[in-house]
């Protein structure tokens, strides 16, 4: 040891070389074969100057793992997590520890992606089809998607499918003025651009009069009243409108069902199905509707199909109706969906049953039942008669003193006003919560049990619930621990996640989510706030929230971030409303014109429609750029209405435009305002900043960027970041205040319980890490062109031939000659172990493959070896060596089923088709279904489980 | 609801409906198979009155998940977690979160039995592979084993292994002053009853003169001196003494391997590599040898042999050294070790490669060279030049003053006597913590920038390491934590536990193991305190320790209860010198035989011996109950000199023996005490207490009866319960106090960090949950014995034909009629997705089967069926039908590889090689191998990882 090391040369290595796969010497052989002597080299090269950032950014130095760990746990004590009875839609709740770990806690769960690819996703597929038959069954709906986003967001998509589902032409939505206020807000953010006109009443006084396109109905009510409704949905449908009810899913174990009361469209929330609260999200919302009106359905829903050899596989249905594919004529802009969430309500009933689900309900149930009795016998009034969970108390002028003696008792309770107090019931009350909020009423003697036995419910008796729920036998099977255990893993197995492979999704960014990003999102002080506790109960959530906004700042160069977008389409509408607020603020009404390239998101086009907007679409030319002599030509044609033109950088093809600059000058001289899509931010973090190179706005995707997991479909976190003329028209919140611009989401901070994720991921990355992580994504795209362009045409590339952090190849030309289809290389792709790169978008017929920085040289090489081998066998069909229809690329997947069979009939053999390269054969991947019949299943439309005779073979 | 019912109807179900597999509706259906009308008739029937317990447990009612959680965050919040300086073996280390997560937290890994059978333990048997790589590369010795219990009993196992390995006749063993206080009171503790005499010395003054057969040498020592043992070595070696050394693993990264100075076995702790502290355990305890003493080596050897198509495989190497067959000519008693603690500590190794633990302990080392340049600089006298990681400094009547002000800043020193401080630097030590304990020793201003330039490392030059570790590329191919998260993956995906299928293994009880029981520890509070913190800041631990103790007394009756012994062997052999040790009390130094029946656990006869004992042998009758006659005859001719009789209760033919009580008083009135091996303790646990009828001692395995997962074979917890008379001795420890017994293993409290998961267990089950648990175990056993017994003869039976809580198929016939054997079974279970029963114990040829109460009906029901289909097999082979030699029996397992070729070759076809029943269909586990061949790897020992090529085709 006579050279000794000085302790600053002695650190534990960066977080940041775990997160980036490639090791140094494996960057510099990358390098050589892209054909660059540095990565500062390439940089220079591959991103424009006229974008590239000087400065490093101003990040804190990054923190290890532990100090990391560590500051969030400080950030976590900061949290004080009371007994929540504020209800409004969120409630305590039990998650069973089984279902924590091995789900939520699970990278095999989380990591996963949304389930394209339906035959690597039938285990999740499995466990949303069980949530949409808990939401048809709990709601007597023949139809309930694969989750929403939250109750208010799924409230507003049951307003528009109401109103181009219905036959009234009135412009009139009428809203219980018993509707929970973030619905009621964020209504009115939706309605508004669209000329909606909500209209409030007391439908228990039965529907206004008029025209109108709809009811929104709350089930029970904000203040707890339970009404029975079907009075005024016959009164709506008489005129012609179409009734929605947003219902709470526990009530509905007692209360009949809405369908069966003349409900059209169910909506509402999962969360208190064993979701954390997470100081307002993320959670499941969901939406339902009654048989005639599946095809209007919103957002995603999962069918039941068959595979090739006949027998039933899950699989997305009716994707037609999504926005990828409509565009501006979507109805929807919503993506993104709540998967993880909605697995975990799914699983929660699979574990209760309905026998548990009915008698968790009814012990919530008689605590309030309890607490009204007990409350009353010390002469407090309690206002309605029939309720569920929630007791509103009438305390003329001592709503603020209770509510502070329950505070101190340790309990949040609801202040309506000077004279009234909610108080909320859950799976968690006990008898001693209830003590405590009678002693906080000034009722300190009262004993529950006796009470207990002289109280009734408070329930109708003409609503009680007679129609039976969640008799499929996947809700009888799974009730001890071991079980449930085997089930989660079971369908996990079923799964490609990113804890087995390479997930190479173009424009997803499927890159590490670190266990420390996870770990703290399941601490007790990040999941159990409600969103509305008061503010000086989640100081340490205050602090994470500003931090992260102020680092998104710093990193996209804008000057204000709103963290409520719960996903990407949100960020997006958010993003419009305030150049729409910007543009009215200013006088300047007329102005209502979006641009978008052809090249776009199909949400970029729905979002723009939602926020009033008419889009006109740019062409871009043969090297996939916008095609700047058409955008002069729309700027002129539309010059006094020129409100904004939307451009993903780098574009949607993956190349970093050189033109971006200019096109952001061109339209703000017309006066439009520049909105960058953040999905491709992946390739300038640490390089360039939006905000600074001449945008106005922008979303990000921390589930893309910022490592919060996919789930398999969501949660995704869509903030809206702006510079500082719209700061001042970032969304609002009633209960947390805000400008003249609404909601967007149903919590004031979207989905809180997930953001320490993303501040952590900067926090151990530090501004040189984040730069680095965007310099080896690059890299590696570059690799990946570079490598299989021998084998594939690599489709757009800016300077010197370069790619940004993705690239595309093209099949076009290979599927001319030989008939193998994007679809084939995809499928082909599972027997080499792989999810499929995006196949087909941005250009129909390729597949976009984005590495991103976190696979290392050994697994990238993996995936072309593959990509390479495939092309060979493509070769084969061309030269006449395989028969053109069957082949290993045709018959893709392979089970094994299919292959340890005594009657193997194909040309080709078995061990090719199982194992067609040496590595497979390590650790193989067995698909659990053929190639799915895509059209099968939307001609024979099943979205709840399946009887199990169906399995039989 | 005008039926309501009343809150206490409608409380949650408690846990006990969630460990316990079988709902009521299966329950009746089982007694029905059974033959009994109610559970009590059942029992009534199966368990002797004469030892019926009559008054329900005493012990708190069942909490629910939720409340045993808020109880144990109460627990934990009752321990404060200090930095700790301390050392002596213990230091903290940070955990890779991914290996937390993917491995510690994952009911994949923890849940998984002792690798016995390879062809489904492939993932932990290349981890373990990977852990012997670890302690061989870096002891420079051969062979190392897959770990031991700990630092102190792997000392020990060291000490005997060099008395009976090597040439010397001498009964001293040479004990270096220097060694860890702990270690040295463990091998006083073994070397009493062996008659081995222990001489400690000062061994840098050169080896004491006289004979000796062994010396130990703590490298780097107890006081933190790095000495030079060559010359010891040599003396020793010139005597016929083998050297053994105790080592620091990541000292050995810069010092030289002790096997290279001239050591023949080391010993030691792997805690430091990522294993958090927990309290003193469980941490994997390491044992190398020099070529030629492996077939001496105790406990678990990995190592690599072929499987039926030739390919690399790995299994448990030369087993006929273990106990189980040796018995009381086993040279050690270890069975259960610290597989899991072993798997994290390889996988540390894996993920930070030599390079990464280089540097690691370049740091640690830094930190302790500057803490001594400060101290001296201030002028404290440092009394070591050559150190590694602790400094010791000499504070003449200020040693209490110093530790007391460095716990005022958050740190725990290590007071040496009234004039010395400790102070051990580890990963985790900043500057920071160097500023802190300086300032403890009265220098405040003493700055470290400044010394770490100026201050030399403080490593002999001479003992700088120049050998090579850690060059199999395994080390370096998992560096990213994506790298890292698919290993772990991948290998878990090899191995069958329990979260795939039940597990039958009889004697083993693998039972359910709760996530609320495993959460708790790796809370920070619980996982993070050093075993020899002052008791005030582990008061948590204490109480919950108290309550544990006093819970286990009540479930089995006894008086006291130690939790010290790591592992149910080392419970056995407190347990024995506790019954010694009371005799000596009373003079009867003459009593020394130990009585135990032929069909004993080998290590009880092991155990007797280790405990200075004589092995007799009782003989059992034909129906496996212990001979009375025989017992009689075996008393009489030991009289005078008998000390104990061991038994297992119900026997290891799992029967309720109706003689217990008389054999109690036999025994009891011939001066002799009663040791009731505690294994299947689950089938008395509410129904009858040891303590209470006829017993003087049990230990217990909490990793059976108590919930504690098996972790691929450990850690386990073997608790020694006693009456009153014996509780005096009881093991003590030298740092914590206790009576004339020594300690039994390194912690005064073992395996610490695990004993919330019994507490869980018994607080979540309380009296009702225990005995219902019980009562379901022996129906579960006796369902599938009355649904085998058409099929395959159950071997021993009670009255009226009942087994207790397992039952034993008989294979001989079969085997003798058709050659079929019991590992034919075994293997092609595996095929049907089933870990195999117990094989060949008690009885070869034999299968017994224990289902546990938490294998709910269908799974039950799936296992009888995969056996009836396999009975249905062999009648094939018996009737021709198959091929004797070539047939699904002979071939099992079948691994996807061999089935999906081009090539088949056997008379039997695929698919009923691979899908025998349709249910294998839904959910195939696909063995990695084909059927191991044992002798071949005996042949051809490898015990580290194998060089890539060997995986070649």
């Amino acid at each position: 040891m006579t050279d000794r090391s000085p302790l600053r040369d002695l650190s534990a290595p960066p977080f940041a070389t775990r997160h980036i796969g490639p090791a140094d010497a494996d960057q510099a052989r990358m390098l050589q074969v892209v054909g660059y002597a540095s990565v500062d080299d390439l940089v220079a090269v591959a991103v424009p100057e006229a974008i590239r950032a000087t400065d490093p950014l101003d990040l804190p130095a990054a923190a290890s793992e532990t100090e990391a760990l560590a500051e969030l746990r400080a950030l976590a004590a900061g949290n004080r997590v009371l007994t929540s009875m504020i209800g409004l839609g969120y409630h305590d709740t039990v998650t069973p520890a089984v279902i924590r770990r091995n789900l939520l806690e699970n990278p095999g769960w989380y990591t996963a992606y949304t389930p394209y690819q339906p035959e690597i996703s039938q285990g999740r597929l499995e466990a949303l089809l069980n949530f949409q038959t808990v939401v048809a069954d709990l709601t007597g709906l023949e139809v309930a998607g694969a989750s929403l986003l939250d109750e208010a967001t799924a409230a507003a998509e049951g307003m528009t499918l109401a109103r181009r589902a219905g036959r009234a032409k009135s412009p009139v939505f009428v809203v219980d003025a018993d509707a929970l206020p973030q619905t009621r807000a964020v209504l009115a953010t939706r309605a508004e651009p669209l000329g909606i006109e909500l209209v409030e009443a007391d439908l228990t006084a039965g529907l206004p009069d008029g025209e109108l396109f709809g009811v929104l109905v709350q089930y029970p009510g904000a203040s707890g009243r339970v009404a029975d409704f079907r009075a005024v949905a016959d009164q709506a449908h008489a005129r012609g409108a179409l009734v929605v009810a947003a219902a709470d899913l526990l009530a509905l174990t007692l209360l009949e069902a809405p369908g069966t009361l003349g409900a059209d469209i169910a909506a509402g929330s999962s969360q208190r199905f064993g979701v954390p609260l997470g100081f307002g999200g993320p959670h499941a919302g969901y939406l339902a509707v009654r048989e005639g009106l599946q095809r209007q359905l919103p957002g995603r829903l999962v069918g039941v199909s068959q595979d090739a050899a006949g027998r039933p596989a899950y699989r997305l249905a009716l994707q037609t109706r999504e926005q990828h594919i409509r565009r501006e004529k979507a109805t929807s802009n919503i993506c993104t969906a709540q998967v993880l969430l909605a697995v975990i309500a799914g699983m929660y009933a699979v574990y209760h049953g309905p026998d548990g689900l009915r008698r968790i309900a009814q012990r919530v149930h008689r605590h309030a039942a309890v607490l009204a009795a007990g409350l009353r016998e010390g002469g407090v009034e309690v206002v309605h008669d029939d309720f569920f969970d929630t007791v509103l108390a009438r305390v003329p002028g001592r709503a603020e003193g209770v509510v502070a003696a329950a505070r101190e008792r340790g309990i949040n309770l609801r202040p309506a006003g000077p004279d009234h107090v909610g108080v909320t019931c859950d799976e968690t009350t006990t008898t001693g919560h209830l003590a405590a909020v009678w002693a906080a009423f000034g009722l300190p003697g009262v004993l529950p049990e006796d009470l207990d036995t002289s109280t009734a419910d408070a329930l109708p008796e003409a609503l009680l619930r007679r129609t039976d729920f969640l008799t499929h036998p996947v809700f009888q099977a799974h009730r001890s621990e071991t079980a449930m255990l085997r089930y989660l893993r079971r369908l996990q197995d079923k799964d490609i996640a990113l804890d087995r492979s390479m997930i190479p999704l173009g424009s997803c960014t499927m890159k590490l989510n670190a266990t420390t990003e996870m770990e703290p999102i399941t601490w007790p002080e990040f999941a159990g706030l409600h969103p509305f506790a008061p503010a000086d109960q989640a100081e340490g959530y205050l602090r994470l929230i500003d931090d992260l906004s102020r680092w998104l700042a710093e990193v996209t160069g804008y000057d204000a971030v709103s963290l409520q977008p719960n996903a990407g389409s949100q960020g997006e509408f958010a993003g419009l409303l305030a150049i729409r607020a910007y543009h009215r603020s200013r006088g300047e009404h007329e102005r209502d014109v979006c641009l978008i390239p052809s090249s776009a998101h199909g949400t970029n086009a729905a979002s723009a429609v939602m926020a009033g907007m008419r889009v006109v679409v740019i062409a871009c030319d043969d090297r996939g750029n916008v095609d700047l002599a058409d955008l002069d030509v729309k700027i002129e044609r539309h010059r006094d209405r020129l409100a904004a033109i939307m451009v993903t950088y780098p574009s949607t093809h993956g190349v970093y435009e050189e033109t971006i600059t200019e096109i952001c000058e061109r339209v703000h001289r017309a006066g439009g305002q520049v909105y960058v899509d953040g999905a491709n931010l992946n390739a300038l973090v640490g390089l360039a900043r939006p905000g600074a190179f001449g945008a106005d706005v922008s979303h990000l995707n921390l589930h893309k960027t910022f490592c919060i997991p996919h789930g398999g479909g969501g949660p995704g976190v869509g903030p809206v970041a702006v510079r500082a003329h719209l700061a001042g028209f970032l969304p609002g919140h009633p209960l947390a205040g805000g400008g003249p611009v609404g909601p967007v989401a149903a919590a004031p901070y979207g989905s809180a319980g997930i953001l320490p994720i993303s501040w952590a991921y900067v926090r151990m990355m530090g501004a040189d890490g984040l730069r680095a992580a965007t310099e080896q994504a690059i890299l590696s795209a570059n690799y990946l062109a570079r490598r299989l362009a021998p084998h594939y045409p690599v489709l757009y590339t800016g300077r010197e031939g370069l790619v940004a952090h993705e690239c595309i190849v093209d099949l076009r030309p290979i599927t001319k000659e030989t008939g193998v289809t994007v679809d084939d290389v995809a499928k082909r792709l599972i027997d080499y172990g792989f999810h499929a790169p995006t196949m087909s978008f941005p250009v129909a017929g390729t597949l976009m493959i984005e590495p991103t920085e976190s696979e290392d040289l050994a697994e990238l090489d993996r995936f072309c070896d593959a990509m390479i081998a495939i092309r060979e066998e493509i070769a084969k069909v061309a030269s006449g060596e395989y028969d053109r229809a069957d082949n290993p690329l045709r018959g893709a997947p392979h089970t094994a089923d299919c292959l340890v069979t005594d009657d193997w009939k194909h040309p080709y053999g078995r061990a090719e088709a199982a194992y067609p390269v040496p590595a497979v054969r390590e650790a193989k991947y067995w698909p659990p279904v053929r190639r799915i019949d895509q059209a099968y299943g939307d001609r024979n439309l099943v979205c709840s489980c399946p009887p199990l005779e169906a399995y039989e073979d």
